[in-house]
């Protein structure tokens, strides 16, 4: 712990409760028009399902790299489609206000204060795959007390690929290993430890609902393993 | 004043002295080297003196984007190599804490004050040529509260190039016209209205020293013209 200079932070299910958020917008917006047959989670769900299969274009070099705001924006009209839906007779700004759902995710109860506090030690930072306008604008409204904002758009890379977490260290300019990757899904401490990045796992079991199945625990020896972001900065000595 | 939603601020000059700074850093490594006879602030004149060249040829394309920390320490090394100065017999780490000196810049005294003002209602983030690491470290030492770190190591281009401004804009999601370019250097200001943008302009009329003959005033008809940092945040209403 004493050589860790820097917090680094997945955000979506780690920082905001995105499913909740997206649920909540889809909602609205669907009962505007009248589709009130349609679950907001299952939307929520639908949409974020289509995240990773998207990045993964730009991860393979199948598509230059495109921040997360456009691929949300192709996502949701992939989803869109699947409902009887006129997506053409839709005003854009109501399809961009729904689009930017993901700029207005609120945080688990606990982030705000614990940031705050770690904040008095080490820089923080998210490293999500967000993109800048995303995490600012997300960052603003909730009042997440970030130092700067890095992340896919800064180092032109989406986690897990390795240059996601190298990149970062060498822009910080702070040795990987005192950087502390901290996150709610194990595959992504898995992704930063093997680039030698520090590890810390906060549990969020309810990221998929009540009946969440996975990353229900840590599922290795991570360098910390937190209740909740108060009890990290706890560990961290805040 | 009211479609503005960003303040984004040059920073060597604007926000931080750097020429007391970098002085107050070199007078440290003389002392110490037993120079006496070197005069600090034109060490560090003469530092500065290299910033433009290093990164015109950045701009120019003779030489892909290259991040300030090593522009600045490529100067650093031509500039004490016209010292009697054993540069092969010095300790790597002490030259790399003599060119951190600009990490270590003191804000000028109205800016933590202005921009917490600021911060409530808009973002706020540097512009600089600064790299993320340096505006990084500078802002955590100095309680400087930005957002986000914005500059050239994100747009990958270096003020004045209009790609430093553009990509900026489009980066934050804002239009540019709605971001206001805060800096104490007309040029800075010219550049980001050509690009559309709107433009502060705040004297910093000791920043090259007391015989300061440059930037003592507006040059143009800028949006803003603001005595200082808490003036700035009187017009913008907060």
């Amino acid at each position: 712990m004493k050589n860790i200079k820097a917090f680094c932070f997945d955000v979506f299910g780690t920082v905001v409760d995105w499913r909740t958020g997206v649920a909540r917008a889809g909602e609205h917006f669907f009962l505007k028009h009248g589709l009130v047959d349609i679950d907001p989670y299952e939307f929520a769900d639908a949409w974020r399902n289509l995240y990773q299969p998207s990045m993964q274009a730009c991860r393979s070099g199948r598509r230059p790299f495109t921040r997360l705001d456009i691929l949300h924006r192709e996502n949701l009209e992939a989803v869109l489609s699947r409902y009887k839906l006129d997506l053409d007779a839709l005003d854009a700004d109501e399809l961009e206000t729904l689009c930017s759902a993901w700029h207005r995710l609120d945080p688990w109860p606990d982030v705000v204060s614990g940031l705050t506090r770690l904040k008095q030690k080490y820089i923080i930072a998210p490293a999500s795959n967000g993109n800048i306008a995303l995490i600012t604008n997300m960052a603003k409204r909730a009042h997440i007390p970030w130092d700067l904002v890095l992340g896919a758009e800064v180092t032109q890379a989406y986690k897990p690929a390795p240059e996601a977490y190298l990149r970062m260290a060498d822009i910080l300019g702070i040795a990987p290993q005192s950087i502390c990757m901290t996150a709610a899904h194990n595959d992504d401490l898995r992704a930063a430890r093997q680039c030698g990045l520090s590890t810390a796992f906060v549990a969020r079991t309810t990221e998929h609902g009540s009946g969440q199945t996975t990353d229900l625990k840590p599922a290795d020896d991570w360098d910390i393993v937190a209740l909740d972001f108060n009890d990290l900065a706890d560990q961290a000595g805040c």
